[in-house]
């Protein structure tokens, strides 16, 4: 199955005023979803996040559509697929689900660059290889 | 002039590992400039996010293009205009404005709902009104 | 045993420019590490945070020492013991547990108030067994 | 005047589920004014953020209590003070006034480190004039 399905615990803090999850803190959970799909320890599908490495991947474009407010519940499921692999960037999307419906459908576009310059840099075979293998087939 | 332009300031808090402002307190301070321009409350474009009333503004969606990376500064001007008024909902449209340049372009759809219900509320010709004073003219 | 550990998970959005966990974002962790531990949907020891319910629970005091940075990990483990009951109020101590060390040491202390008139509650018979089970024992 | 007086924003976002601004915002609307008060652009006290900087300032102790819930709020001053400097620390003081109240009351501890061997560095002279200005005299 293409789709990674990760559970993201949602925090009482992530509310608002009006008691359901805050939509800036929904685009915290997606950010959260992000980092357990593509930097799990065991299995990394990218570079690591660690303070002096020379890549950074950033955060160019995200689209969040919500559908459904979410309550305090103690964790959401995100199911995240890869969308689109570009020559420095690639699209991930996302779905929160809530008790069978998708709350919340989003996309983000990441690009690579070098820390020292900002540049885009291009994304290798083996990133390519393992952002395909997250991809639903076939690809858009 | 149809834009609204408000100085929200940013916070040390906002920036992440990477030394910028995160991608999602950029969409905390998109927030934070929609309240100032609209509920001002000397003179609020819409009803007062009070709690115990009756009529809820919710996101429906959110769409940000992060062009150029925030450093820590005192406070960011961002440029707040209406983009489209529809029944229930209007779309308000973001300039983020970092020495001269567009940092951050951004939407946000928002919907009147009913608390009670969560169905939405269309908006009254009152409302329609003062939303169409932020609205660059002619109206797409 | 009278204190309950709970696993509270870490985002990577909680890091700082320091690429630490943020003392603020420490704060939060505590809050959520107090929300699993006393208000599990399963057997909660106060009453619930459900909206409309007459009865909140804020906190008039928190005392955090930091000891050693936290960096990047997926979960940290908190201990949660109440250190104290009084009439209206307890105090609750938490231990932020990294690689075998004590990470942080927090109190805080929770009031009941009445949610119309903001005054103290006192704690009922039954509220004060639940605390007191997860008191040390002989407690101070 | 040896306390500086600052006035922090207060985001909507800083409001939790009950409607007032949450304890874990009120750390970082302290954070807020030590940033504020500490290192205005103009007028540093302390040596700037700036990533890169060999030398870090920590929080090493926060102790806050939360005397008046804080409503939703444009800004808030808060009086910030050098309440006592040692070798390589010092405690500043804070106060939320709110309607001519002490709405908070707090106090944080704050270490020099060298980045690299994450050890306290001693103020120095002109660091520890800095300091005092900013305290009430005459120094406990």
């Amino acid at each position: 199955m293409p789709a990674r399905t990760v559970s993201v615990p949602v925090r009482w803090g992530d509310l608002d005023a009006y008691g359901h999850v805050n939509n800036v803190a929904v685009l915290g959970l997606l950010e959260q979803a992000r980092v357990q799909a593509f930097w799990d320890p065991g299995a990394p599908v990218l570079p690591t996040l660690a303070a002096g490495t020379p890549v950074q991947v950033v955060v160019a474009d995200a689209h969040v559509t919500y559908r459904k407010a979410i309550p305090y519940v103690q964790a959401v499921d995100i199911a995240v697929t890869v969308e689109r692999i570009g020559g420095a960037s690639f699209v991930i999307g996302y779905e929160i689900l809530l008790e069978g419906d998708v709350a919340v459908k989003a996309t983000t576009t990441l690009v690579l660059v070098d820390v020292a310059t900002w540049r885009p840099i291009r994304l290798d075979e083996d990133q390519r290889e393992r952002l395909t293998a997250l991809a639903p087939s076939p690809m858009p």
